[in-house]
Formats: C-alpha cells, sequence, structure tokens
C-alpha cells in the first residue's frame, strides 16, 4: 500500500538565496505544496553570531510547524552550519540542511581536487572544508571567497563582461588544478553556466541544492509520505519588503513570484 | 581671548564607511583627538527601519558621551538621514550629519545638472533629492544606485578593469548631462579618482565629507573649541570583530588602523 502526506514541504533561507533550493525541489518533486520563508528583515545572516542564527532558526520553525509542514529544508549556508543540529534535536519532523548534502555529493562526485566557493564567512569557516573531510580524507580541498558574486547575482548581471571578469579573478588560479567546484553558496546556481562558458574545460559543477531535493525525495518517499497535489500550490513568507522579494526573487527562479504574504516573524518565539 | 577644548570629536557610522569622514576631518582639524565607533555586530543599517536606526544611534550617542566628546558627526548615510534630528533634539553638544552638508555643498556648486550616486537604499529614499531642492529648486537631480561600488570598495578594486567597467555601466547615460557627481555613500569617495581618470571631461566630484569638515571646523572655532594638542589621539571603538575592522579600515584610511577596542553597544541603552 502506498500512503500520501499532501501536507506541503517548508523551506527557509535569510533572504532570496534560498530559492535556488526551491527551484531544484519544485523540479524534482512536481506533486508537493512548499511554503517558503525568507527572513529579509533580518538579513544578511552571515555576519551575525550563532546563537542570534539559532535563536532566528527556532523562531521559522515554530513559524513552519504552525503551516503544518511534513519536512523542513534549512536553504542557508550560515543557518545549516549553526542551527541545523538545534533544529533536528527539538524537531518531531525531518530537517535538511545544505553543507550536509552539498559535502556528501562533493565526496562522492570529486575525483581528487576540488574547490569550494562561497561568501567570506562561509569560507572562513571552513564548513566545507571540514564536512568533506570528514567524509573522505583523500580530497583535496582548496577555497576562495567571490564576494562580488551575490551583488551580481542580485543585479541580474548573470553573463555581463564584469561577471566573466569577475569569475576569472577568483578561479583561474585554481581551473588548472580542479576537477570539480562546489558552489557554497545558494546565490551562485545562477552563475553555474557562465562559470562553464567561461573555461574549455570539462568541470563538474556541484550544486548542493540539487543534492537537497534528491535527499527530500527518498526521504518522504522512504516514509511513504511522498504527495499527489495535482495542482500543487507555492506560497512565500518574508519578514520585510514584499515587493522586493517580487522583484529579486522572480529573478531567482525564472518566473513572476505570485502568493507572497509580510509576516512578523518575532512572534514566533517559543 | 582664545579659549580651547581638548575633549575629542566623537564620529559614527554602521562600520568602516565612516572612515572618509573621519580622514577629511582628520586633515582639517590636525590637533584634534577623535573618538570612532563602528557598528560593525549590526550593520548594514541600509536595509533597517527608522525605529532601529533611531535606538541604536543613541545608543551610541550615550558611549559618547560617556567618553566625553564635545561634538558628534554621523558619519553614516542611514542614520544621518533617520536619526539626525532626534539627536540633535537630546543632545548638549553639537551633532552633525553627511546629508544636510553634502546637499549643501551640492546646491553650492552645481551648475545645474546633479547626478547623486548611492546604495539602492539611499536612492530609493530620494533623501538627498528631497535636501537639495528643499535649498535650491533650480537644479536638476539625477539619481543612479550602484550596488557593486561597496563590494568592489571592500575588495580593495580601487581601479581594476572590473571596477572601471562598473563605473561606465553606472554612470554612461549620465555623464554628458551632467556637471557634478556626489558621493552619496561613504565608502565612494575611494573611487573618486577612477572615477574622474574613466572620463575625459571635468567633472565637480563632491565628497560630503569635506564639507562634513569644514562644518566642524567652523563650528569649533565660532564656539572657541578648537583643541591645540600637540600629539593627537586617534582611537577607535568596534561592536564586533576587531580584526576584520584593523584589515578593512586601513584599507580606508590608507594606514596600519592601531588602538582598536570591541565594546558591547546594547549596554549603552538610555
Amino acid at each position: 500500500m502506498i500512503n500520501t502526506d499532501n501536507r506541503a514541504i517548508g523551506i527557509f533561507d535569510s533572504g532570496f538565496g534560498g530559492l535556488t533550493v526551491l527551484k531544484e525541489i519544485e523540479k524534482k518533486l512536481s506533486n508537493e505544496n512548499i511554503i517558503y520563508f525568507g527572513d529579509t528583515a533580518r538579513l544578511p545572516y552571515g555576519s551575525k553570531s550563532k546563537e542570534t542564527i539559532i535563536k532566528y532558526s527556532k523562531e521559522i520553525y515554530n513559524f513552519l510547524k504552525k503551516k503544518n509542514v511534513k519536512l523542513i529544508v534549512i536553504a542557508c549556508n550560515t543557518a545549516s552550519s549553526f542551527a541545523l543540529d538545534t533544529l533536528q534535536s527539538i524537531s518531531d519532523i525531518p530537517v535538511i540542511g545544505v553543507i550536509k548534502a552539498g559535502s556528501r555529493c562533493a565526496s562522492r562526485e570529486s575525483k581528487g581536487n576540488i574547490l569550494v566557493i562561497g561568501t567570506k564567512g562561509t569560507i572562513k569557516s571552513e564548513v566545507y572544508k571540514k564536512e568533506i573531510h570528514s567524509i573522505s580524507n583523500n580530497i583535496n580541498v582548496y577555497q576562495q571567497s567571490c564576494p562580488l558574486f551575490v551583488p551580481l547575482v542580485e543585479e541580474g548581471m548573470l553573463d555581463d563582461k564584469i561577471t566573466i571578469l569577475s569569475i576569472k579573478k577568483y578561479l583561474d588560479n585554481y581551473i588548472d588544478k580542479i576537477d570539480s567546484i562546489l558552489l557554497g553558496c545558494t546565490h551562485y546556481p545562477l552563475l553555474k553556466e557562465s562559470i562553464q562558458n567561461t573555461y574549455n574545460k570539462n568541470i563538474n559543477i556541484i550544486n548542493p541544492a540539487e543534492e537537497v531535493a534528491e535527499e527530500v525525495f527518498n526521504i518522504l518517499k522512504q516514509n511513504n509520505q511522498l504527495a499527489n497535489n495535482v495542482n500543487r500550490t507555492l506560497e512565500f513568507y518574508v519578514s520585510d519588503d514584499r515587493d522586493k522579494f517580487i522583484e529579486y526573487g522572480s529573478l531567482f527562479l525564472g518566473y513572476k513570484i505570485k502568493n507572497v504574504k509580510e509576516i512578523d516573524i518575532e512572534e514566533y518565539k517559543a
């Protein structure tokens, strides 16, 4: 007997980046309802303390639980790094983060030399490097922060010549030494094609979001919880500036976002 | 009789940008002690509400008052826009902001067509445009946000070819219509030379910080409060990550910053 569970999947991020994760989940699981929360009032998370990020993540967890989701994806590198363990320890539904998924994929696919790119905070924390080495010690992990990539993506300059020059600036030094690049920031998948086109080389570009979508599918399948919604729904919630979210978010998803509501996330304190 | 007042001048900003204001004050007033506060734990201010910025600014005001400063400069566009009136109303010492000073200079120097450049938040608020028009209605004020400029400055890429291309991207459309450019973000003075060099045209580039320094000088002179310290001191305080402040701040000032302390600014609530 195959059971179904038509409750939504919950996804959250500090802002827009997590929409690249939503995009992969949407593609892989076409009958699932999705509820997305972007903490636009309190972004960026990258510069905030672990304690603060755990507090914020718990509030968002409470909000998503009130929305009766069946599984939660932390679609944010900083929150995955700081708050995954805490949320898993208090949760009665599965909680998944991007870092473990991305690192697992990297360990499986790399032929021995991988470059992790991300924001200054992610790279400084070495979180992907540590996670990859906890799975396999035989992989050389290079690291490079790419601070121009987020503003370039948010400006929609995905294949501008400024973007190509920035890609070359950050990656030229590594490109002959590596077989794979791990996109360690949820904004970066929008630059995947430009990175690929900049080099005449077969580089494996790993988007952790694809592995996350795979993991969500496997968990739901295993638990007999896949949905069979014929017309699935997408709902978006933000903590500030609905209009900006629609403008930027539509760029991330490639279609016009509808169904966005502003909420006061601080009301969801424990 | 000429009196002196050797108490320090207080300057604050959300982070590093205000150091371009410190630089001009330091140049103009070489016998003054200066205390600088950068609210690095809570940056950026640009995306936060008016209420929050007033709360933060009051805490910083209390801190600087405890340090016994004789005058306070709000070296931040967002805080100048939101909190100047409030601080002036509670303060028994002069408080100066960058927006009024920059707008006054623009009104005086422009020949009729000026471009204001700044962050998305500053440009969207139209704060410079309104302030300039409150002084003179005969000036056409064009506006352009330049979101790549802050990360380019923070990366130290002051005359990189990526930077030149970015300048052309943002300014090419205006350059034949204007006589002046107002730098409406405290990061932008570091790009002044590159902007000037990009165009074969005599453009007047207005750095509000120079006018602020002039204003500080005039107020202190008028009040008989200019200092006569032979070896003046610079003290820096931040709310987070002293090391990053030293690294980035030294880039802004052109010399290695010393004398940086980390404090808990929330202790200075009213």
